[in-house]
């Protein structure tokens, strides 16, 4: 069903939302969806943002019938450190049955998978059916800020019954899995200064204070030595679950394997928490960057004038974003050793965590599609990454969401050499099928 | 006296020692300053090494005349942030009767005054008085180890009675001032270590532990509350002073407007000690670069495989540098996390502290020579940084060692826009002119 060629080329456009160097092949990526949807027959519009394009399509709309609206994302992360890809990021390159290049998985794969099996429709049928809709953006990299700002304008055209986020994944290869719930996020920049300049740590050593000290102190208290946060209000609201609730959420995860997998020795988060639940259902903070004085070969004796870090934070349902950002930020500015000034910058307005209901339309079809597809039950579980705009598109579409895909751990998302494998594009093209022809065709 | 056009082509060649795409460079600065010492009628000598050459030159000896051995360095330090510049460093420009360049100052400003002083001679005397030798290394700013490595070799070449260190200080424009001590040196790369590869924050944050949250909580260890260093032994042997001693140290340092010159609001090192203090007699530990996960633009959220900081510690008398350096490397190693590793690369052999003394025939001489050409007498002070081959080359030659120079805190040496001013090359050269007639010429 799938054709690798067209996937070739869309994975070697290089769309970085982050950085403003590749804004037009950003753009050249939008159309190239936009393109290849029209070609199906949909109805296909360019929306354009203060940021990156958004491509939106539908078919024609029969009210009596229900309406799936599929979100992906054509956007891709950095690639940095370049030096570590085997081959290079936007060649693609198949190796043992996988396909190697920046957003081969996230989400370029998923959202291929999506568009071949509306080409598969199309060859069977003749036509789409009623009801479709595609809302697939470029930023949700970096924020989903422009699609975020759209929704208010956007709803008639995005009105729907089930939301399909196709940017999710499975535990391993033999696995059909629905997830149940993604984290929220908020990003921020914690920079200290100190002195007007650079200055030689020999003449100015033990006189001024270095503001890299300042930054690993306030960042290092800002977590207990069990792995809790130490921010007043931080766990304020977070969700908790019974026993009962988490028995299900634990049978799929193969710690064992993880750690293996990945070469971890050391587990993060809470210990008071089993390691999967730290990352399904508990809230993290993390210092995703840091940097400050000099980190190039040899040695430089310098004082900076300034330090700082990129830290995270994922969040539970319940957890306000904007309200977890400002306990953060005064935390973390009230922190500034005498003399020393910390500034913290907010990026954005950070997103909600998401649940999907186990009773839905939405994750019923799609749990469906996907014990059949695999032959086997479909089992459910929780992600901890996020997708801000989730409850956000939810809420402007008035659908219930359902979260799912076909990644793997494994599949180095964010990472040098990302692949995924071309037995998963073919599954995700057959679910995708199963799930429209249940929803909208049957229906 | 001085010579500008000469000076501007000294300070052109960027001689980045720590660099090795500048070899070259830095090979071409030697040579250049042997030429202009053969040219001064000096026999010179330029000494190869593993790293990058030594120049030596020598007038002719007469055993019955003490004998004068003066050093500098003609390389310089890295040059970034390059964007702070307000002109190319290497690109010498005259702003306010200031030359900027990186090395205007250090060593490049000290060395071409020395060289200028001779020039003089030559041309009042018809030539140059016995017994001056001098030892110009290309490796100061990355630890001189080739000018180490070969002192044993060279002991009847260096054979002096006086070392001058013509690469230090004054207080102010105005205080005519001998430095009677620097502090020795350590430096080393830290690094710790967890997964094999980088990891989202999402999809693994809870679960793997980060190895930048180590890295900031084993280095914000290391200094307590009160900026005192933590690791056991750290002070042992550190030379302490009467108040009596301490005295004739503090005259000259104007706090107020030292920390108004360089926006410093918040003092480092030890609070139990008056901040000039913590600089000229106390040791430090110091984190001169840290680094790790993604730093540039836009937002990453990334858990990265490793991160690592660069740590250096300035010493005193009696703290032997390698004894120091293995008890960091070796506390810093027993405090990783459980799981993580951390590794610690010590950088060389470090360097120890240098005291010279207040009677020594070389103070003496240079002492009056300051005084004569600033019209006040000459004053005595410490300073924070380290010159690590001061000790050994002054083992080496069976001198006693002078530290002087003309470099003010200001002139933003290690950082971008160092300069040095023209008033005080004037001076620096008639300081040396004085110095050797009283030391040789008058002897």
């Amino acid at each position: 069903m799938i054709h690798l060629p067209d996937f070739f080329e869309f994975l070697s456009i290089p769309s970085i939302s982050s950085e403003p160097a590749f804004k037009e092949e950003v753009r050249r990526c939008a159309l190239y969806v936009q393109k290849r949807l029209g070609n199906l027959g949909l109805h296909t519009e360019l929306w354009e943002t203060e940021g990156h394009p958004i491509v939106f399509a539908a078919s024609e709309h029969d009210p009596k019938k229900p309406t799936l609206l599929i979100y992906n994302h054509y956007d891709v992360q950095p690639v940095d450190p370049l030096e570590l890809w085997e081959t290079p990021p936007f060649n693609p390159t198949v190796r043992d049955g996988q396909v190697y290049a920046r957003g081969a998985q996230d989400n370029k794969g998923q959202c291929f998978y999506v568009m071949e099996a509306l080409r598969h429709i199309v060859e069977r049928d003749g036509k789409l059916p009623f009801n479709l809709k595609l809302c697939i953006e470029g930023e949700e990299e970096c924020g989903s800020q422009s699609l975020h700002k759209i929704l208010d304008r956007k709803k008639k055209e995005l009105k729907a019954d089930v939301l399909a986020i196709v940017d999710l994944g499975i535990p391993h290869l033999n696995a059909p899995t629905i997830t149940l719930g993604t984290r929220g996020i908020i990003t921020m920049d914690v920079e200290v200064t100190n002195a007007n300049k650079d200055l030689h740590s020999g003449s100015h050593g033990g006189l001024a204070y270095n503001p890299i000290h300042a930054l690993v102190k306030i960042l290092s208290e800002a977590r207990d030595e069990n792995g809790k946060i130490t921010i007043p209000g931080f766990y304020d609201n977070v969700e908790t679950f019974s026993e009962q609730e988490r028995k299900p959420m634990r049978f799929i995860f193969d710690e064992e394997q993880y750690f293996k997998d990945f070469g971890i020795k050391a587990t993060g988060g809470e210990i008071a928490f089993p390691p999967i639940e730290r990352n399904w259902l508990r809230p993290t903070l993390e210092i995703n960057g840091i940097t400050g004085g000099y980190a190039g070969d040899g040695f430089k004796t310098v004082i900076p004038s300034k330090a700082s870090a990129k830290v995270s934070c994922r969040l539970v349902p319940h957890q306000d974003p904007q309200q977890v950002a400002h306990l953060v930020k005064e935390y973390f500015e009230s922190k500034a050793p005498p003399g020393t000034v910390v500034n913290v910058h907010l990026h954005g307005e950070g997103g909600e965590a998401a649940r999907a209901s186990l009773q839905s339309k939405g994750v019923q079809a799609f749990a469906n599609a996907f014990s059949e597809v695999f032959n086997q039950p479909c089992q459910f579980i929780f992600e901890g990454a996020s997708i801000p705009i989730v409850p956000k598109l939810a809420a402007a579409s008035g659908a219930e969401p359902v979260l799912l895909g076909l990644g793997l751990m494994t599949d180095c998302i964010h990472s040098p050499n990302e692949h995924f494998g071309i037995d998963r594009l073919e599954k995700g093209a057959q679910i995708m099928v199963k799930a429209i022809d249940s929803l909208i065709i049957d229906s």
